[in-house]
């Protein structure tokens, strides 16, 4: 079998079906390329199949060697080449530094995110108009659950279950369903060959089947399970709640276990987060690599860097629609608001929408058409993102103007609610700065003729709301396109 | 001499001239009416003039026996007559509980104060026209600071200051200058006039003069004269700094100091706040009455009242206007907008505004005339607040809509940003409840036709932002009908 760097790669072999064998029988495969040896588990798809899964991070020939406690898959080996790059693979997204993402492969990620918590579990037909719809999109990450949810909009009933089982019927906690798998599965490259990171919420408290209250040892089953069916898709990310402070069966220790086995299997050490209600998780233990925050007091993102130091993904700022739900009715301009906001004061912020239609397909449960107002707004927002160089940091706190700074000379101010005709100005440095006036709603940028002496200078201004200004230091930019 | 309930009253004797009376002669008058027998510090008031002040809480005669250490001062005696009420003199506004205030009669007392940092050190024709506008807007709160302002659009030279002393000549730190203190107490007294607290602020850093850097025993002297001066007029408010911790001269234990000082002399036991520029004072000092708080993170208030006690008054949430100051050009419907959102949070917000014209006469620092949008907002306001029984306390914490909530069965949920045609309530308490939408900024009460079953519903609304919703339980308007 052959492969591209950072691409999934799928070894079979046969072995016992009678028993459970997702219970009696354990595969984990012994890795060696070059020098490199690594440990990965394999996993029972059924009809007798066992899988082990690698993902390659450089090119080489990976021999695989099974351990297992059955004596015909014991010892067995098989092995994957890996040759050549993709353009779409950039391998797993890192944390780079306190702030900052990017992939393995070095290029930048600039993370913007939405929410569709029960896509996978909707009909094929569903499935591929949100995946129409994330294709044009502006969002390079999206949250949804592995297990179904239930709530106001969800009440239709999955056609299949991570086990084995119906509603109807219940379920076998002891045994997997692989054709469930085989859809997440396609969801999953569906994704990956768009761009976007699959951040898999592992367990929610919005359950009438029981998958939120299962015991220890079933949760242990069930997530080494997850790793080594999923582990080998570069875009995954692993979330271990959505809003784990709502799920009273679990208790921190709980999910402080689960993030460190799963950090410790995973061999490719995916990005690990816990999203909260009411509390927030403490995100300074080891196993979080991010922290995943469902807030919208973006002024506070300063103070939760100073805590965690760690990179803050504002995953749920409340959504764009018309339900009556506290949390589901914002306008476009708002929830664009706040991603300005986000960003200059360090965060990156998450979308959802909750428009109402007759079939009850809300994007944020179900996905389907996007029909908000916000959508291309965030595509300009990206755009204007990908300029700043990705060492940018929070520039100011407290009652000042938020703002990002790259140490090359580019200043990023979210103006927001201001209605100046004019905005003062101190940067670190000296130098002569270009000023661009960006219009978040109308996605304009106006490059203002003049140009400003630093570090302290003032700005005409729109004198309207909504309104980003970027400072560019001239001599840095003339620096760095002679690099280029 | 005679006055009424709650009014000033002024007893004078002659004393020595020579030397610095400041200085050099104490006077403390022993009050006695019926029963009761307290302290009340005098003042020298030039010209050797000495004075002690009264704000008689009760009707009766009150006599009053000097103490000095000048022997022809010390043992003099004179009475008040105090009679009858005056019908815009309710006494002192106190704290009644963690979350309200009312007056000293038991009149309630909703706080909405406005900001004009140097009104009183304008010349009289620019006062005037300070009180006249107040006298037509919605503030019963007006903080100033009792030292002039030394910023943008605050450079002019005020005609007197609070020691005896010029901007060119220097200041005299152990002599009062008492036609500052006339200018002051007119100002004061007008106020008084028209239901409007004097939220005076006894330091702040904007200084080119020296007074925010004085040595303790001055600042000590300065405020015994404040209080010998000021107590007696009943809507004194001590405020013992602006931005605190931006004067870096002093220590979190000389405010301590100071603060319990003014609380151990001051007769009337007005109320004393601290206002903060990033960080807050330790609102849990017994000398601090309520929160004065420079913060428009609204969310923050019912953590802030877990954390206090102390009823929140969010004195500086930045001003609609139109100048580059990140603190200085809030539209006037963002303003609007806090207002609505920190009441139903728990707390109560203040007003600026920031226009600039060509005389630079900005509202926030010299008063004159306002001219933003706000004002007629906050009128409005008033009048829906004056509606809810001063019981109301915050009915819901974290991200669901903010509330307040009378035990009497009014509730009044604002709605924000919301752009939803429905919304679901959860109220305590079931009954029926008539529903009135109101339109914030439109200034605009519908009352719903349909009448609601508690404690659980869906009301419409118009899809927009800015309204609020107020559920009014029949039962309960009825039987308080009844009882009037």
């Amino acid at each position: 079998m052959s492969v591209k760097v950072y691409e999934m790669a799928e070894v079979s072999f046969r072995g016992p079906e009678d028993g459970n064998p997702f219970k009696d029988v354990w595969i984990v495969a012994t890795v060696e390329s070059g020098e490199r040896s690594y440990a990965v588990p394999g996993f029972y798809d059924g009809n007798g199949i066992y899988k082990v899964r690698l993902m390659p991070d450089a090119e080489g020939v990976y021999t695989i060697t099974l351990k297992s406690n059955d004596e015909d898959l014991n010892g067995k080996t098989a092995s994957v080449t890996c040759s050549g790059r993709s353009p779409y693979l950039h391998g797993p997204v890192r944390v780079i530094d306190e702030w900052h993402f990017a992939y393995a492969d070095g290029t930048p990620y600039y993370e913007n995110g939405t929410t569709c918590y029960a896509w996978t579990h909707q009909p094929k037909e569903l499935r591929k108009r949100t995946l129409r719809t994330l294709k044009g999109g502006p969002f390079n990450k999206i949250r949804f659950c592995a297990f179904p949810k239930h709530y106001r909009y969800n009440e239709n009933v999955p056609e299949c279950f991570v086990f084995e089982g119906s509603e109807e019927k219940g379920f076998d906690f002891t045994r997997f369903n692989p054709s469930f798998f085989k859809t997440l599965e396609d969801c999953i490259e569906s994704l990956q060959k768009m761009g976007i990171e699959a951040d898999i919420i592992l367990f929610h408290p919005y359950d009438r089947w029981g998958f939120s209250r299962m015991p220890r040892e079933t949760d242990e089953f069930y997530l080494r399970y997850m790793v080594a069916r999923l582990w080998a898709y570069g875009n995954v990310w692993w979330s271990f709640a959505n809003e784990f402070d709502f799920m009273k069966e679990k208790t921190a220790e709980d999910f402080d276990l689960y993030g460190t086995i799963v950090q410790t299997i995973d061999p490719a050490n995916h990005l690990r987060s816990i999203h909260n209600a009411r509390i927030f998780f403490d995100h300074t233990k080891p196993w979080i690599t991010h922290c995943s925050i469902q807030r919208y007091d973006m002024q506070r993102i300063p103070e939760w860097h100073e805590q965690y130091h760690k990179p803050i993904v504002m995953d749920e700022i409340r959504y764009e629609g018309d339900i009556p739900n506290t949390w589901g009715n914002l306008t476009g301009l708002q929830l664009v608001d706040y991603y300005w906001e986000g960003l200059c004061y360090g965060g990156f912020c998450g979308h959802g929408e909750t428009y109402l239609n007759p079939r009850e397909e809300l994007w944020w449960s179900k996905g389907g058409e996007l029909v908000g107002s916000a959508p291309k707004r965030l595509a300009f927002y990206n755009k204007i993102l990908a300029e700043m160089p990705n060492d940018f940091v929070p520039g100011r706190l407290g009652i000042a103007r938020p703002c990002i700074s790259s140490p090359q000379g580019i200043h990023l101010y979210y103006m927001g609610n201001t209605q100046s005709g004019e905005a003062d100005f101190t940067l670190p440095d000296a130098g002569l700065y270009e000023a661009d006036i960006i219009d978040v709603w109308h996605m304009r940028v106006t490059t203002l003729k003049q140009t400003f002496e630093g570090p302290e200078f003032s700005v005409s201004l729109p004198g309207k709301p909504y309104h980003a200004v970027r400072l560019r230091r001239i001599e840095q930019i003339e620096a760095s396109l002679k690099e280029d």
